[in-house]
Order: structure tokens, then sequence, then C-alpha cells
């Protein structure tokens, strides 16, 4: 896995391999080659195919860290500066096009019609779910609904086309498809409230980037959404989230989470999540593969970074 | 072919509604998808298949410029505001994304892998095609064969996708692919060494943008490299083109251009580019789309913005 992204960043182009081999040497956690991977082989497991598509589904989600940080001006991302910070905005949105087209080439190279044509419908929720997470920035009028719908875009969706993929290019029965995709999928929304999570009880050095980020961006996550719900006439606590750059009233919000049940609570919604993942699983051939899988839903809930 | 775009602008997605009906109206020459379209009239015309494909042809132009300005910093194009002056940087880079997702889910539903992959070929040479340019912007060292492998990426591969994509959804024989495909290319060249030749000799309510745009962000075209050629020793010259933001030096540049032969050379050299491509159609069906393809040709040396 990683010689095959390795060798997407090994390219006859001098004049982006500086840029290029730093993204792909920021040393993420893998997460979604490895669902691709794992998926692929509770049937026929077939690297030619399998490869080549975990690879895509790493580069494109480094391709959307690129856009965000350079959308979102972020200077750090795992306890790295950024590209846009590097070598400016105009290269990270160069670069973050370089990366989808690589990942949809790679995606073309298995040949399969069906996972070409889910790989589109992917790209289509996600980006649009990003330019709706942008477009409702310092909204606070967002429920838990809004923000189940906007994480099941922009994050679930990628993990859950990351195991129908594998499902799919190792020829599962249609019931091994929908088992895996579930799966990918619960797993995506527990993923992505444990870091929205992290976000607000995290470790500077540990989460890679400044606590309370998204705040101050104005994205609203589960656990700002949930202490909405507790503080419903709070005058004060909507005009934090509605203010740009309050980075004291920030503060504030995060010490009222903190000292909550907000933060048990999440747990528990993404505890939920996991467990729907994992009961997504039982119908499949008892493999070390499911066992794996397991494993990577107890990871995602017990993450710290 | 409007009424598909409109389609494509009708989405149900409030958020981007606003925007997204912005860059599509803007009113630009449709010249991708009129080459999808009578490419294919050469043998079975199949509008089920070649409207889906010209629509993404457009669609996928139109989000390279968004993310060119937001690149570039433009203000303005076409005569209108830039999407990244309007509504900010960040939203031209997620909606230049969500119009590539767009273009890819429409180029996946014609079914055919050969045109799926040629798409994703040619994502590839157009992404590091403008990552190359902006990399070697202010940099006095390119020549012209520089020049035609960074026009060959940037606009040169899209128009021979256009007529190429064309020609096999409406089943041609190879040589039929082989000539459209060539003829696009050809053509495609000839296309922006005239778009570059305006931005020297143009009137700004023409061009919708102000005259000299290219060498202000330090993008060296076809007429200053002829220039440099002439002037090979002119130091004064060299310090014009690396140094950035020199309004009264690029000024100055424009004048000598205007004042030389070379812009009637860069025209001789985009007439040769025509000419091939009108030579590569003369194998195929006497049909009234080879007259409109020729016809074209003769517009593209023609126009004046």
């Amino acid at each position: 896995m990683e010689e095959s992204l390795k060798a997407a960043g090994k390219v006859d182009l001098p004049w982006m391999a500086e840029p290029l081999g730093y993204v792909l040497e920021s040393g993420g956690k893998r997460i979604r080659p490895a669902l691709t991977l794992l998926a692929g082989k509770f049937y026929h497991y077939n690297p030619e195919q399998l490869i080549p598509m975990a690879t895509a589904m790493e580069l494109f989600h480094t391709a959307t860290l690129v856009h965000d940080d350079a959308v979102d001006k972020s200077s750090v991302r795992r306890g790295r500066a950024t590209v846009s910070s590097l070598w400016g905005e105009g290269i990270a949105v160069l670069l973050g096009d370089y990366l989808f087209a690589n990942s949809a080439h790679l995606v073309c190279s298995t040949g399969n019609l069906r996972v070409m044509r889910l790989f589109a419908q992917m790209l289509m929720n996600i980006s649009s779910g990003q330019l709706r997470q942008l477009m409702s920035a310092y909204d606070w009028r967002q429920g838990r609904e809004d923000y189940y719908q906007q994480i099941s875009s922009k994050t679930a969706s990628l993990l859950s086309l990351s195991t129908e993929s594998g499902a799919i290019l190792s020829e599962a029965p249609e019931e091994g498809v929908e088992a895996l995709r579930t799966y990918g999928h619960e797993l995506g929304m527990a993923f992505q409230i444990v870091d929205d999570i992290l976000d607000f009880i995290g470790e500077e050095e540990e989460l890679g980037k400044p606590v309370g980020s998204d705040l101050m961006q104005g994205t609203l996550t589960l656990p700002a959404i949930v202490l909405m719900e507790q503080h419903a006439d709070d005058a004060l606590l909507r005009e934090v989230f509605e203010k740009r750059g309050d980075r004291a009233g920030v503060q504030r919000v995060i010490e009222m989470v903190r000292n909550s049940s907000i933060v048990q609570e999440c747990y528990k919604i993404a505890a939920d999540f996991c467990a729907q993942a994992c009961h997504a699983l039982e119908g499949l051939p008892e493999k070390d593969c499911r066992r794996s899988l397991l494993d990577l839903a107890d990871y995602v809930i017990e993450r710290r970074k």
C-alpha cells in the first residue's frame, strides 16, 4: 500500500515532485485504503484491482484535505505545515486537482464500470457536502439532522465507497456488498463524530492542530449542537457561534462542553454507529478480515488523534 | 445543449444554487460541447450519450476557469465578476470541485469505458499542466517547446477529448476517431495561441478582462517568447518578466510586441495549426458537420474575444 502511494508520488513531472511527495508522506492513518483491502478479503481477493482502488481512496482523501486547508486557510495539519501555507493557496488548489485526477485515473484502471459510477456519485456527494458546510458556516440554526446529513456526505460517503468498492472488486454477492457498504458508512459516521469530539477535548500535540479549529471556522459539530439544544435561550452562546474569530468566546464554549455530560453523550452516539457497523458484518464469512474490521471499529472509538 | 446545462444548474441543493447558476449563465462560447456534438454527427449520432458528454465537457471547462480565477486571484472574466471575487476563494475552490464531480458523473453516465478512461487521462494532463504553469510563472527561460507542451496539456487536451469522445460515442471507425482527435488537438493549439495573442492586442471591452493579464500573472505566452528570442541579450526585458506586478514594464512589453511583426508571426503559427486541423478531416464523410468544423477553424483564427 505504501509502495503504491510512493509510486503515485514518483511522477515524471519535476515541477510537482516536491509538494506531491510532501503530502503523500504526511503520515495519515491510511484507514480508507485499509478498508478497501480488508473488505476485499472476504471473497475473491484480487490485488491487481484492489490496490489501485485502495490507493485511489487515499489519494482522493488527501486531495480533499489539501483543498480543505486552502479553503479554511489552515496553517497546520497532523502537526505539519499545510501545502497552502508552504507553497500558497494556488498550488494547493491545483495540487488537489491533480490528486483528484490521479485518483479518478486509478479508479478507471480497475476497468469496473460499477465502481467508476459509484466513485463519480461519491464525488458529487462529497463536494456538495463541503460546499454546504462552508455556506452554512457561522449559522447556529443547525440541528442534529443537518449535522448527520453533513457528515454522511463529507466523510461517510468516502468510507462507505472504500468498503463497497473492495466488496465489488472481489466479486462479493449482493448481500455482501450491501453489508460492507453499510459497515463503511456507519463507521464513517462514528469516525467523524469522534473527530468532532476530539476537536473539543483533545490536546493540540495529539491532534496536530489547534483545539477548537472547527468552531473558529464556524463549523457547528455535534458537541456544539447538543450544547445549543441544552441552552436554547442563551443569546450569548448564539453570538459566539455567529461571530468570526472570537477566540475567547470559542474557549468559553469549549469549557462549557468539557464541563458537561455532552462529551459522554456524543461518544454514546458514535458507539451506536459503530455497533451498527459491526452488526452489518454478522452475515459475512468468518475470516480474519472480519475480526480486523471489528477491531478497527474499536480503534475508531478509542483513538486520541 | 443550453437546456442540458441548465439542468445541471438546477440541483436540489439550495446552498449552491446561486453561484452555480451564476457560472453556468456566464455566456461562454460553448465551443467544447459544440465539438462533441459535431464530431458525433459523422457516424451514428446518438444524443442520449452525446448530450451528457458534451455537457460534461462544458462543465469541466467551467470548473477549470473557476479554479484558475481562484488561483490567479482574478476579479473579472468575460466582463463579469469572478466567483472567487463575489463569494470568496473558498467557495470558488469547492464549486470548482463540484463542477469537476458533476462532469465526471456525466461522463460515467455514458457507460462507455473507453471515454471514461480518456477523461481520467485528460484530467491528469490538464491538472499537471496547470500546476506546471503556476510553478514556472515569472521564469523567462521558457522556449517555444515548453509553451507548446504547456498549451497542449492545458487547452488542446480538452478540445481533443471533446471531438474524440464524440467520435467514439457515435461508433466511428478507428481512422475516424483518430482524425477527429487530431482535429480537436490542432484546433485547441490554434485556439490557445489566438487567445494568447489577444491578451496582447485585444481591447479590454472585447476580452472581458484587462489586456496583459497573462504577463501580469507571470505566464509567458508565445508572443512574449518570440520577443525574448529576438532580444536575447536584453536584460531589461528579462527583468520585466521576472518582476511581479510591474504594470509599467508589462505595458512596455505589450507596446514592443504590437510594434513588431510578432503578432503576424504568431497568427501564422496558429493558422498552420488550423490548417493541420482541417487537413485531418479530409478522409471523413462529406457531411454538413464537416463543413461546420471547417467553419469553426476559420472562426478560431478570426475571433476577437
